[in-house]
């Protein structure tokens, strides 16, 4: 196989973050599952904007989120998702493209708008989202430019890709390109009732190897193999994947691969502001790691180190450069 | 005059902030005086959005910020501002109301869109805007409330209204208005190109007492009167309007009146982030002490206050209750 363009190529929903803090009543009076995703119709998304305080927007979507923390972090990237041409559409674009990422995917002209999400802060940091898939449904196959699969050492999915209709099936389109390009397919399980709706879907892909790698939070490995006993998931997880990272908050993370299981320990934080992209960024790192050949710690820990940034202030973008921070720490050249 | 129903009305231009940070080269090369706000067309700010970097968009414009951090601190507060119906004016709209301040200025239907203000903001936490007024450009004196102006204690003005074609008038006929009703009209001068732009007019303003109170910073103070040398400008201020507030900075702000002077120092601040708002928010807490009474000095510790707030996060509005913090302060029941 030719060396790869791009180090990760990322395929996910495009969405726009309207981020506003809130307290723990709003979520109980509205019926919120604090810290998960919730998908929203149109007529519950003016409900819940109308209902909430003042917001800033950012551009976010979980794989975006990843992909963009990878650019911070040096990495050459690219993504696949769907915006309308509206004000939003735009934004998303703008962001994606100035933060270094390829993003070529054609906007829809008509059909509901840009993807939001409603993702509202309590004081603990917890984000609890809320999303509009709007445009983001008319993602297909369509829009997988094969030869860009191909160029990319590692394709990064997400399992909200099962929500919109047709996503799932540029998902598994992708995956084939990349494999028989020899590349490595990787997939976040996203949310733990994402996996809920999804179990059955989730098992199969990593069951068939249609994916390699797994990220995983805790609730969302209790959720795949609804057990409360950790070990037990961890070991079925071992089972049905050939490698996976679970990540466990301020108690770092664990990596399972071929050879063995390492523990990693997270970066302290003097303030948790805002977890929302804690994941992705986590993701970010440890896919910048991976991408040139790190092994497993130095992954895990450049995982940390992203996650820590996000969590510091407001929004799932990276503020500071994630590289020269990656420096700092020794984690890189 | 029956008793006021809003503590402040504020007549200002709607602006949504879109932020980023930048670095100096970027000012340099695309020709921006630092600390300053340019007024720029359309084709300019496309070209200014393509080349920064990823962005914020969070509600602006110099009132509107001032009258959210009253309502922040407890006022009864209202605002006059033009959007266009669009997907960037219902995002002001809400974030305004959703603060608490009465918001009934009829949206354009058609027209240039909502206005916007790149902020840029440098390492060193200075904020260099740009705005395209768009749809600021039909504020009318067709939008004033006669009723509602003279029901208000305070009618608060920005300079910057002098900048779209129609919005002087509705100024003017404003502060007719609340003379009548016996009411006190404040200016802020808004930035020192302003004054350089009107200076004439502003100069008017305060001679003929068309406006009592007058907000400035020391640029915009310097280029009022075209001097360099702080005490005359101070002594020409004092000669020309009945009461002034002077913004220093970390330096704290001198508080003119017809009894004397009174220097009034800032609170200290951690570390700046955005000083995006620091003018406006000063506003805020002094004309929120003046609302009830208070003596020069807690007026202006109160915007104090409130500005060392703003400034330690992006985006010119309060992140924090006001009034939560002016109780912790002392400054408040």
């Amino acid at each position: 196989m030719p060396a790869p363009r791009y180090d990760v190529l990322g395929i996910g929903n495009a969405i726009v973050d309207v981020i506003a803090r809130t307290d723990e009543d709003f979520l109980l009076k509205h019926g919120m599952n604090k810290g998960t995703m919730a998908l929203i119709d149109e007529a519950r998304a003016s409900a819940i904007y109308e209902a909430m305080g003042p917001a800033i927007e950012t551009s976010g979507g979980s794989v975006a989120n990843t992909i963009v923390g990878l650019a911070s972090l040096g990495a050459r990237t690219a993504f696949v998702g769907k915006i309308k041409d509206d004000s939003l559409g735009r934004a998303f674009a703008h962001d994606i493209r100035a933060a270094g990422v390829a993003f070529s995917t054609r906007p829809a002209a008509r059909g509901p708008s840009t993807a939001r999400c409603y993702v509202l802060v309590t004081p603990d940091g917890e984000r609890t989202m809320n999303t509009y898939l709007g445009a983001a449904q008319d993602l297909h196959p369509a829009d997988i430019d094969a030869e860009m699969v191909a160029a990319s050492a590692i394709l990064y999915l997400e399992g909200y890709l099962w929500d919109p209709k047709n996503a799932k099936d540029a998902f598994i389109e992708a995956a084939k390109i990349a494999h028989a390009a020899e590349r490595t397919v990787a997939l976040t399980l996203s949310d733990a009732f994402c996996v809920d709706r999804w179990r059955a879907e989730f098992l199969h892909l990593m069951r068939s190897r249609t994916v390699d790698l797994i990220f995983a939070n805790e609730s969302e490995l209790h959720s795949l193999y609804q057990t409360a006993d950790f070990d037990t998931a961890v070991k079925a997880l071992r089972a049905d994947v050939g490698a996976a990272v679970v990540t466990r908050s301020e108690k770092g993370c664990l990596v399972i691969g071929p050879e063995g299981t390492e523990a990693v320990p997270a970066f302290p934080v003097e303030r948790v502001v805002d977890t929302t992209g804690a994941g992705d960024l986590f993701a970010a790192g440890f896919l910048a790691g991976l991408a040139r050949g790190a092994d497993d710690r130095t992954c895990g820990r450049l995982g940390a180190l992203a996650a820590a940034e996000v969590i510091q202030h407001l929004g799932a973008r990276p503020e500071a450069s994630l590289q020269d921070l990656a420096r700092e720490n020794g984690l890189t050249d």
